[in-house]
């Protein structure tokens, strides 16, 4: 099929206004914060939202009653990483709003209104992890979220809420929390309101039926009974109740103890047209072919001998700063390279010292910064699961996919490995190997629950068995083929040739139906919250968003706030 | 928001020259069959599908290569249906194809191209029900489906063979299994290929992902090395395999012996413009409120006295014919009447009759008729949970959820129920009473596995267990609602207003919103194959419908034949 620029193809759902996309950038740090502010004391933080009404990240709307865009999001990411990596004292958060009355409006229905669907889609995804990402401090990193609601918690202040392991809303006669997507802007809550409210506190699903269809939601009463809320609290009370919760969350924690934390320095890549180059991560953009070619470079010295000596590394200890890199350099080509559809994912380096610094990662697991990293790490390849481009890795020699690179091999959709060597090229190369550990076994798992390994063999318990039975071999590409961990072992033969179709192949199809198929395939067997909200609820959105009840030019999103009120065919699909 | 007719707001997606949709009946015998037929040859049926080209539902399309559309699949629902009722001598069933090396080339792709979006839909929806079914004969009836592709599977010919327990594909050098959706069609299989690939045969993720990714498919060797089919077999040994496979399935077969079947004669309702009648279901319909009251009617009579009277009194038998005629009501609204948000469902009559029947249905769960009736009845809720219509149940004096037709409230976004009587109507009336019996603690699971109540309490079992310790009791609204049975328990004087404001409401939101969140409150907790069918898959494949890739005037699917290919939009969303 023959292909055409992104803008040929325009469609009445996209806001035909809309302002010119910016290029997103993903670091800023508290100095540079419009929207945020975080305080520490003793074991709690505050984290503060307090939205910069003129702070929008692109021109066109306001962000009225604390109501944020991608910007605001990106800072609230920035708080929590700082937060787990540079406070370790910290050991509960209590998440607040400064305005009065009004914790926070969701996300602004302006922004949503003019921005086109591509748009709507990454913003609802990442809003999404930066969600996840709260659950997972309050799980894995003994930062327990408590959301202290000091004013009406609406849509997805309300989500924001619910990432968070307990609400308390302010008694003061008029603060409530809601959800009014479905009647007031004719979509669904995008950051996983509906499936927390039944999956997570368990809410009567009639009654998040009712409580998602009544745009002004819930006062106190009604969102304890329902489970909406765990308590309400008297203006005068909320302070110290607060402090007391938080206090409590504190006593619990499991955290580990720390000198000091790890300063998050600005990750500042190399930038032209068509590289995007880190210390370990390069990526190179070829826009004819419509593909990036990411290399993952291993370490190049040995493991410092110990945990005191990781913590001295910090940002400069290689699985940290690789996971950064990466981290940082899936969210700008998310973004911002939106027409490059194939990711091409490499490793270079040396096994051993790959292996070392997977050994290391067990053997300090109970290290709080090394417990940080790992779960880091596991969040950014989760970042990959739900990435909607097309994911192929090239296993070479001068390869290190072991233990946690091997991670990113089984995060693609096809493993390509080359047999022996390329005869043209220097003689001296080993040929490449895969290497299982025990890190694939477990320290990251999918969002799913399940590892890559299992998710790979899904249904075929002899067979992961038989892989995992070969942890630390050196699995050359004959091995590998024959347990399964590679798609095809090819010789040089016909490797490159293989792969220039695979990647011509791969960019003639339906961008649409490539990220159908790969939202389907990658996630096999059981479903979480986590999955569920990426795949149930993220696809009925990106539906809703691109029907014109909502998007249209008589629909909701676009009429709102208008006067004029939105008009709907009535047909029910 | 002011609503307009549906027709009012066309979409440059949907076919502009599509011809005015029939009103489409359900209703088939195997004398009216244009593509089917099916022979009982002992405990084993033979199901051919031959196409009659001209035998479309609708003008526009020839129906080549075994390719289907909605009649097709009407047609084959009826031969499901029968073989279950009428031949309970059936152990085992053959599904074959009555071409010439195509077996079944999967839904006919002019048709999907001329096809409003709800068309397409509604028809996916309808198909899936169908490959759910064969499945749940093969599980449930002992009547084990063995596909014999007799030639190539493409698309839903593949997904057809796919909801069979086993495959056997021919060896003559040219027939292939292939899901071509996405390379050919830009679209997604639309009947559960990529979930049943990798979710229910195990095929390894990135193989199926180059499975789904390769227009022309695989042969034998490569199709069974991956797991795509059971077996290949030689054209000369071809039937003489299958009826070994199938005799052999017939031996595993627990399927209890009978004296003879039950003929499925026609069901006739009587319709006129705002209503459809039948013995025990009457619908009215309210085109200005938008929406249908449903009252299934209970029994009149006590239960026949034995599983031989049951037999005689055949699809007369109250649970049955309850049954038939909910099914056919649903299928027709869902089809016909898509400007009908609501539905508002009620029962009337006999509680204690119908708790007659409902232990009736227990007692004789053995008995093979029996047993069909209370799969089949499991089914027909099935298709209440997957319809895109809200479902407000009412249950007022006079009505009778108990037991089985408790289910029906259970299955309802919300459930009303009025606190006493109607003061301005009958004095002698008894306040409404819900019954929850043993039925509702696992005879009629949902698709996710669960029981309505564990649905509904999901999270909560000690609501659950209170619950269901109530069993056998009349609860009036006060206990009702007590024990969480109700939404709204409500005295007369604020009942009807109430009742008057939902409906008001509901039809006042947006369609789509309330389908997408309907949709994900309807499944809470658990994931099964088939809820990731109509949960993940098919909202990916409604987005990827309506997108301009697909269904635009130059997307894939309009362009399929004409001799230009499709173009795409190149952006990743």
């Amino acid at each position: 099929m023959t292909v055409l620029d992104s803008t040929s193809n325009s469609h009445d759902s996209d806001a035909e206004a809309a302002p010119e996309l910016p290029e997103v950038e993903f670091g800023v740090h508290p100095g540079s914060y419009n929207h945020w502010s975080f305080d520490v004391d003793g074991d709690v933080a505050t984290v503060t939202l307090k939205v910069d009404e003129a702070g929008g990240l692109v021109p066109g709307y306001e962000l009225k009653m604390n109501s944020y865009d991608l910007g605001v999001d990106i800072e609230l990411y920035d708080v929590v990483q700082r937060l787990r990596f540079e406070h370790p004292e910290v050991k509960a958060v209590v998440l607040t709003g400064g305005l009065e009355r009004m914790f926070c409006a969701g996300a602004n229905i302006r922004m949503l209104a003019q921005s086109s669907h591509s748009w709507k889609v990454n913003f609802c995804k990442f809003t999404n992890e930066t969600r996840n990402g709260i659950e997972d401090a309050t799980t894995n990193s003994g930062q327990t979220w408590i959301a202290a609601l000091n004013g009406t918690a609406a849509g997805g202040g309300y989500e924001l809420a619910l990432a968070c392991e307990e609400i308390l809303l302010i008694d003061d006669g008029s603060s409530t929390v809601s959800l009014p997507e479905v009647p007031l802007l004719g979509v669904l809550p995008g950051t996983g309101g509906l499936t927390r409210v039944v999956d997570k506190r368990f809410v009567r699903k009639d009654r998040a039926d009712i409580f998602a269809s009544k745009s002004e939601g819930f006062r106190g009463d009604t969102a304890v009974a329902w489970g909406l809320v765990d308590a309400t609290v008297p203006a005068s009370k909320f302070a110290e109740e607060i402090r007391d919760r938080a206090q409590q969350a504190a006593e619990r924690s499991n955290r580990a103890t720390a000198a000091h934390g790890v300063e998050l320095t600005p990750i500042e890549p190399t930038t032209t047209d068509d590289e995007i180059s880190y210390t370990y991560v390069h990526a190179t953009l070829d826009r004819q072919g419509r593909n990036v070619s990411i290399t993952v470079k291993g370490p190049q010295d040995a493991p410092p001998a110990d945990a005191s000596a990781i913590l001295e590394q910090g940002v400069d200890y290689w699985p940290m700063a690789v996971t950064r890199e990466l981290d940082d350099l899936i969210l700008r080509l998310r973004t911002n390279e939106r027409d490059l559809g194939t990711w091409v994912l490499r490793t270079e380096g040396d096994i051993d010292t790959v292996l070392a610094y997977d050994a290391q990662l067990r053997e300090h697991a109970d290290d709080w910064f090394v417990n940080e990293i790992v779960h880091y790490y596991k969040r950014t390849l989760k970042r990959l699961d739900v990435t909607s481009r097309s994911l192929m890795a090239i296993i070479e020699p001068g390869s290190c996919f072991a233990g946690l690179l091997l991670e990113i091999a089984l995060a693609a959709d096809r493993q390509y490995m080359l047999e022996g060597t390329y005869e043209d090229r220097d003689e001296e190369q080993t040929p490449a190997a895969l290497v299982i550990t025990e890190s694939n076994n477990g320290l990251f798992p999918m969002g799913n629950d399940l590892t890559r390994l299992a998710s790979r063999f899904w249904g075929r318990d002899d067979l992961l068995e038989a892989a995992v039975a070969r942890s630390g071999d050196r699995l050359e590409a004959t091995a590998a083929d024959e347990i399964g961990l590679t798609t095809m072992a090819l010789d040089d033969i016909d490797f490159e040739d293989e792969l220039r179709i695979v990647l011509e192949e791969r960019s003639s199809l339906s961008p649409d139906a490539l990220t159908g198929m790969e939202a389907n395939h990658r996630f096999v067997g059981p479903e979480t919250l986590e999955t569920k909200v990426f795949g149930r609820l993220t696809a009925w959105q990106n539906w809703i968003f691109y029907r014109p009840n909502a998007s249209g030019p008589d629909g909701s999103l676009r009429r709102y706030g208008s006067g004029t009120r939105g008009t709907y065919s009535v047909e029910r699909v």
